[in-house]
């Protein structure tokens, strides 16, 4: 049963009066439940609940903390179809995708819980002490990352599963040691309850202390800057808009102690085909970057929001082949009103401009807030003069620029801001001719990506979903794979401590088995004395 | 000869009309060389080339770069005691403490060496494909840190060599393969100047490009605000005052790109006392902790601050061991005429506390700005009702806080902001009874020593020379041993990208035999495919 209450620790707690609804995205309809917006003073307690559980938390074994997590897949996968149902009724996302995102959801906090089993993660380090080292004695230094403390994390739109309550930040987080106080997307507040009791349901099992997680809801961004603000807070985790994120960093940058934002925001990831490619494969390009652009109504974070290509010099046919491809491409029902409307507006916005031609469009002008694929097309001097091209449109559409020489491949390249990925097509010849775009395109993004598409981000040991400014406002994490629970840590070094007063992981025996640095040299063996 | 011009990359330039000197510590006065103020046409120059030089030092190897830093130890070596008499008389810090300082220089340089030619550092990691996967494929994915961009690090005064021009924060950054500009402290240009050429000589003789390292003069902040405001500049390093290092990180916070900055700042550096160390070794204690108060005229970032004890009940001889230790300390003359007169405000400005008392004094009123040993002394009341004496007290002096029950040095602790070191003298039985104790100084500090001082901050794999805010501005990070490297790396993955156009680290064949995680594992083998 939905609630609209926060979730604060292991209680249910409303005491506000002020109310909001979750809205079918096809028809604008309030739908069933209401949800309390947070008061104050619940935001207080909530970060109250998690200081004080940090302290018990942040001690909790690895294996203790890999059983919470598998106990949170495990009560999620209970949820059976209620979550589906209620997260199709809010989001309009086909249920099939939902599936598949429940799946990824969960076997991301599986991976999480794995690492923590695994336990080589914290990076420890010994230096062993040299007493009769001269002209001064070497002391034991012994270095390992530990928790941050509470974290805020805002969960995403447009992965109602696996980037907003129990997503990939509150795991990291979760696995780092650190509880999380999660503002619900006012999107998907149902389905953020029940995952959210997944979790309290999980921690309560796993005898996790009370506040290491919970829930809170609102609307419009007070709520959320009290959540940054708050002393108790020393890390933030956000994905969506540009200007969100921007004032979350700035918030938390301007407190009397600056703390940890990890903003995902825009991104274009701009697509790259090269000559020979073009030439020999282009129509199966055109049809990938098609599928691309239009998968989950181009509502990814990944989604292909440029494709540069160079004319071949004869016969020019991708123009067509993308048409064509693209022709076979349907629109969906975007996550919100206001976000449809925005689609709309960048489309309309950007065919003002005189450089900018509408290549194709594909859709049925079906309504209910459905949104019609769109690819534009423009040359490098309509994308130089018109800086908004640049700009990320949220949505199912992409603009095509047609380069007439390398060497505006390469500016293209060059003037281009941070982003998520950026993709090349090209083949061996190709990518010999053009090893300089990769090297530029190496300092842009946070993945690249050769002869494929940059939606589906895997959810692995390798993974970097981040990059440079603006599209995160810390390139030096990643909010997917493992290596994301380093957000949420800091490095500590113990100088002659007792040994049985050691962390597990910095004891002479290494009874976890884990891969260390001894002395600088990598080994899985006891610190021998 | 000291020539008092900016190193821009391979060149020797000064264009502006205003200058300053370097003045001698003991009088006051000028000494000889004079230093130009740098023009804003000269940081533009400096970071432009910086930006040039990156697209080729970031892609020199791990054997390349090594080179680097060995023969910038060999220079700084070859400059012999030139070097050292140039730094005695700017700093007045004795020849034997500069030798050693020396020493510390050249072998963090060389240990950073060997860190790259092991190479594992990059933290490598593969994911490989699995094409028949259901219910999609998975791409192969590979990752590693890749360098920043050009750092701008400004010098340190306290320690002209080992934290300054050839520091740890230039030879962190130039292990990443990120070019340096560096801001010479004006308090020691001229050992500025000689260490400077001696990089500038390492990156011509091992074919660096121009530009990898520069050398600015500038008094006053205009010059390190512009330089941490340019959008060339992609991180900030820093050690010296709060102020100072907070400027720099609201300047670095407010840039369209904003960027990291680890500015080390301010610490007290708190020593706990226990009952039993107390009773046992309370004399042993007394003299080691006043020689690490007013070790270098107590101008270190480790210097211990705070001594809190608990009264043992029985008659406490404690604050006589002190007093009897203190009295044989030495004074000195401080590294600034600035920073004399703040020592000497800060100590008559805590003596206006009516809760403070003079435990004791040392040195001998010599004049020429040297410093008097002092310990204060005060007890739990008067720490809390003023703030003031949890704030750094830069140079030979200490204060001592007398608690008369644990819970009140359980109070202290949690009260403590963040330091970068807290020290324990305990035996395994107090440590025993304050495992609480421990806990909660894990969370205020980068490191914990037990049963030693914090001055000596081994460079070595496993120190932490960091800590929570205000300690530092990025608590994520070490500025001292080889973990430093990564506040100048991001990561950067590969999605399917062709074997021969992947960094070495990251090919199937593990020629440079560095440990990796294939799919999970850590491993030196190669990928097998």
């Amino acid at each position: 049963m939905i609630e609209g209450k926060h979730i604060i620790g292991f209680e249910q707690i409303a005491k506000g009066e002020s109310c909001f609804y979750a809205v079918d995205p096809v028809t604008g309809n309030k739908l069933d439940h209401r949800f309390y917006n947070v008061t104050t003073d619940e935001i207080n307690y909530a970060i109250s609940k998690a200081v004080s559980a940090f302290v018990l938390y942040r001690k909790k074994s690895g294996v203790e903390k890999a059983a919470f997590l598998e106990c949170i897949a495990d009560e999620i996968i209970a949820l059976g179809d209620e979550l589906i149902n209620c997260c199709n009724a809010e989001t309009a996302l086909p249920k099939a995708r939902l599936e598949g995102e429940r799946t990824r959801t969960i076997n991301q906090a599986k991976l999480f819980a794995a690492l923590l089993k695994e336990g080589s993660w914290v990076d420890a380090r010994i230096d062993t002490a040299l007493p009769h080292r001269q002209p001064i004695a070497r002391p034991d230094i012994r270095y390992m990352q530990i928790a941050l403390g509470p974290v805020t994390v805002f969960g995403a739109s447009n992965f109602p599963l696996a980037f907003s309550v129990a997503g990939g930040d509150t795991i990291a987080a979760l696995a780092a040691g650190c509880p999380v106080i999660c503002k619900a997307h006012p999107a998907h507040p149902a389905t953020a309850e029940l995952v959210a009791k997944a979790i309290q349901a999980a921690a309560i099992k796993t005898n996790m202390p009370d506040g290491v997680f919970s829930l809170l809801f609102a609307e419009g961004i007070s709520a959320g800057l009290q959540l940054v603000q708050h002393p108790g807070v020393k890390a933030v985790a956000f994905t969506g808009s540009f200007k969100g994120g921007k004032a979350l960093f700035d918030a938390a940058a301007a407190r009397e102690e600056p703390i940890p934002v990890y903003a995902e925001m825009g991104s274009i990831n701009p697509v790259f085909v090269l000559p020979e490619a073009l030439e020999k494969y282009g129509e199966k390009i055109a049809t990938g970057f098609s599928n691309s652009v239009t998968l989950g109504v181009g509502q990814f974070c990944t989604n292909p929001g440029m494709l540069v290509y160079k004319n071949a010099g004869k016969q020019n046919n991708f123009d067509d082949q993308l048409k064509n491809a693209f022709q076979n491409t349907t629109g969906g029902v975007m996550l919100t009103q206001n976000m449809y409307d925005n689609y709309n507006a960048g489309v309309a916005n950007r065919l003002t401009n005189k450089d900018v031609v509408l290549l194709v469009k594909s859709g049925t002008d079906a309504g209910g807030n459905t949104a019609n694929p769109v690819l534009l097309k423009t040359n490098f001097i309509g994308l130089k003069n018109d800086l908004c091209l640049n700009e990320e449109l949220f949505g199912p559409a992409s603009l095509v620029v047609e380069a007439i020489s390398k060497n505006e491949m390469m500016a293209i390249a060059e003037n281009l801001s941070g982003h998520l990925t950026a993709t090349i097509h090209g083949t061996e010849n190709d990518l010999i001719g053009y090893k300089d775009l990769l090297d530029i395109l190496e300092q842009k993004v946070g993945r690249i990506v050769i002869n494929g598409f940059p939606t589906g981000v895997e959810v692995c040991t390798a993974m970097v979903h981040g990059g440079p400014y603006p599209a995160t406002t810390d390139a030096r994490s990643t909010s997917v794979g493992t290596a994301a629970i380093n957000r949420f840590t800091r490095p500590v070094c113990y100088q002659d401590m007792f040994q049985h007063l050691l962390p597990e992981e910095l004891k002479n025996e290494n009874k976890l088995n884990i891969w260390r640095q001894i002395n600088g040299v990598q080994t899985q063996s006891d610190v021998e004395m």
